[in-house]
C-alpha cells in the first residue's frame, strides 16, 4: 500500500524521520551525561516508547496513569509520572502499577504527598517522589527553593514514601535563573540534611541546551520524536524534520480566494501554540488555514495564486503535534511513501 | 453508582436534561411545519440519534460517511450526509451506504457532481442531491441564487442523480437577506423549470427563528441537544440548559491566586469560539478558565476570593460541547445524581 492510497483526512508518520529524531536526541543525551526520559504524550505508541529505550533511554515519562498502565501493559519497566496523583481511585491505580513496574512520581503539596503516604505505607518497596518545582513556567510546582527543601523535608518523614529530588517543566524560553533556582533548591535541600541524586527537566524547544544546566541529571522531552510547526517557529530545528503531516483532500473552492480542504479542528486541533494559522501546508506555502469547523479546514488563496483543484490532495505539518495524535485511533507509518505500519495509538484518550 | 463514584476529568451527560431539550426543539417544529433533521455531530450516539427520531425528527445529519455508517449499523434509515463526497474510496462507500438507507448529499460544483454521477449511474435508484448554498456564511456553498440554478439543472441532466432542493448553512448572526437569498435561489431554479422540493437550514443558535423564513422546510440543528457556554453567549437558552458537563479535581493550588485542574485541553478542547475562556466553572463562576495544557487547566482565582482546594471537585460547562464529545471513548449518563448508563461514543473520530 502506498502513501496514495491512504484515505482523507489522516495523519501519516514517516519512518525514517521518527529514528533520525529520537537517535538525533539520544546521541546528544550521552554525549553530555544526561538520561533520556522521553514524554510519550507526543506518541502515545507502545511501539515508540520501545524504540526510545532500545535507543538508549534509562525510562519513559507519563502524564496520567492511563497512559502508564497502557505502556506497562506493553513491557516498559520504568516510568515517570509527572502529574500530581489525587483521589482514591487513582491513588489505588498507582499503587497497583507500582507493585509491577518501577515507578516514580511527583507532587507539590503537602495534601497529594499525604495522600501518596497513606496509600503506599503498608507497601514493601517505598514510593520514589520527586518534588515539581515552579521554575518559572506558572503551571504547577513548589514557588521557592526553601518551600522545595521543607517539602522535600516531609517525604523523608512519611511513611510508604522515599525522596528522589527535583522535577520542572521550565518555562518555554527558559531564562538564565532556571538555573540557579535549582541550584539553590538543591543547596536548601542539602542545608536540610537531604541529598538530591535527580534533578528532571523537560521540554522539546530548550532539549538541545539541557547539558547548559549542569544540574540537570535527567530531560524529558516529547514532541522532539515527531516534531511540528510550533517547535520550529521556537527554534527546534526545521520544517524537514516534522515527522507526523497531515493528509487532506480538497472538497470545495466556493470562490477564487478560498479553498475548502476536509481537515478540520477534529483532525488539526484548535490549539494554534499562539501561531498564526492552523498549519503549514506543504505543496502551498503560501496558502493560509485561516480557520477551522469541525470538519472544515478553511483555506486562504493568495491573490495572483491558483491554489489546488476540488480532489486535490495537500500535506500539512500541524501546529501542536500532540493533540494531533490524540485525535485518531490508528496512524499509519510509512518508508518512502510506502505504508509499512499501521499503529494502534493505544494511549490515546487515557485522561485519567 | 453515583456522579462522585466516577473518576476524572470526565464529561457527565443529564439525561432529564437531553430529554427536555430534544422534545423542546421538536414541540418548536412540529408547531411550525419544519422537518427537523437533527445533526448528530454534537452527541455522535446512536441511542441519542434513536431518542431524536422517537421524538418526531424526519431523519438525521452526519458530516462524514464514516458516521453515517454507524448510525446505519445502529438501524438508522434516513441519513443526509452535509458534505461534499470526494474521491474513489469514500464514492464506494457512499455507494454501498445508499444501498441500505434512504440516503441524501450535497453538492457545491460540478466537479463533486460529476464524482456522483459516475458512482451512482449504474445504481437502481437515483441519488437524492441538494445544492449547498452560501448565504453568508463564507465556508462551502455555491456563491450565486443564479449559479445554483445551473447546477441544480447538470443535477437533472447527469445520470445516476435526482436534485432534491437546496442547503444552507447559514450565518450565526442571520442577515435579513438569507431569506431573500434562498428565495432568489428557488425563483432561479424554477425559470430554469426545476421544482425545489426541499430548502434546508441549520445551526442552533438561530434555531427558534427558523419559522420566520417561511421557504425552510428542513432544520438541521446539533448543539440543542446537550447546549453549551458559546450557544448561551449566542442567546440561545441558558446555563442551566446545559446537559453535558466535565467534572475535574483540583490537583495544585501553587500559587494564592492559582489554581491547577485535571482537565487540559485533552479534556475541553483549545476551541474557544471567540470567548474568553475555556469554560464555565458553575461553583467558582468567578474564577476563569484562563489557559489550557494538554492535562492542565490554568485557573485563576481572584482576589479576595478563597477557592478550591487540592482535592476538591468542579463542573465545568464547556465552551463547545460538539468537540468535548469528540475527545471521549466512553460517556456516563445521569439521572437524578445516579449513573443510569454508560455510552459508547460509536461515531467519534469518525472524520473520513
Amino acid at each position: 500500500m502506498n502513501i496514495d492510497d491512504l484515505d482523507t483526512p489522516t495523519p501519516v508518520i514517516d519512518l525514517d524521520l521518527v529514528e533520525k529524531n529520537v537517535h538525533r536526541a539520544q546521541d546528544y543525551a550521552n554525549r553530555h551525561g544526561i538520561a533520556l526520559r522521553p514524554h510519550i504524550k507526543t506518541h502515545k505508541l507502545p511501539e515508540f516508547a520501545h524504540l526510545q529505550l532500545r535507543a538508549g533511554a534509562c525510562g519513559i515519562t507519563c502524564q496520567k496513569i492511563g497512559e502508564a498502565e497502557v505502556m506497562a501493559d506493553a513491557g516498559i519497566t520504568d516510568i515517570l509520572i509527572s502529574f500530581n496523583i489525587v483521589g482514591r481511585a487513582k491513588l489505588e491505580r498507582l499503587r497497583s502499577l507500582a507493585r509491577r513496574v518501577s515507578l516514580k512520581v511527583v507532587a507539590d503539596s503537602e495534601a497529594v504527598l499525604r495522600g501518596l503516604s497513606e496509600t503506599f505505607s503498608g507497601e514493601m518497596r517505598p514510593l520514589p517522589v520527586l518534588i515539581e518545582c515552579d521554575t518559572g513556567a506558572g503551571r504547577c510546582g513548589v514557588a521557592t527553593p526553601e518551600a522545595v527543601a521543607a517539602l522535600a523535608k516531609l517525604v523523608t518523614e512519611l511513611p510508604g514514601l522515599s525522596f528522589r529530588g527535583l522535577m520542572t517543566y521550565p518555562p518555554k524560553h527558559r531564562l538564565p535563573d532556571v538555573a540557579g533556582w535549582l541550584e539553590a533548591a538543591r543547596a536548601a535541600c542539602r542545608r536540610a540534611g537531604i541529598d538530591v541524586p535527580e534533578i528532571s527537566s523537560g521540554g522539546t524547544p530548550d532539549l538541545y541546551h539541557a547539558h547548559e544546566q549542569n544540574m540537570v541529571t535527567e530531560y524529558r522531552p516529547g514532541t522532539y520524536i515527531y516534531s511540528d510547526r510550533s517547535q520550529v517557529a521556537q527554534g527546534h530545528g526545521t520544517l524537514e524534520d516534522c515527522a507526523l503531516r497531515i493528509v487532506a483532500t480538497v472538497v470545495s473552492r466556493p470562490a477564487e480566494d478560498r479553498c475548502i480542504i476536509d481537515a478540520g479542528s477534529k483532525t488539526l486541533s484548535s490549539d494554534t501554540q499562539g501561531l498564526s494559522g492552523f498549519g503549514h501546508i506543504v505543496e502551498y506555502p503560501q496558502m493560509g488555514i485561516v480557520g477551522l469547523s469541525e470538519e472544515h479546514g478553511h483555506c486562504h488563496v493568495p491573490p495572483g495564486s491558483k491554489g489546488p483543484e476540488v480532489g486535490e490532495r495537500v500535506t500539512i505539518i500541524p501546529n501542536h503535534v500532540c493533540v494531533v495524535t490524540n485525535l485518531f485511533d490508528r496512524i499509519p507509518a510509512v518508508r518512502n511513501g510506502r505504508v509499512e505500519a499501521m499503529f494502534t495509538v493505544a494511549a490515546r484518550g487515557k485522561v485519567q
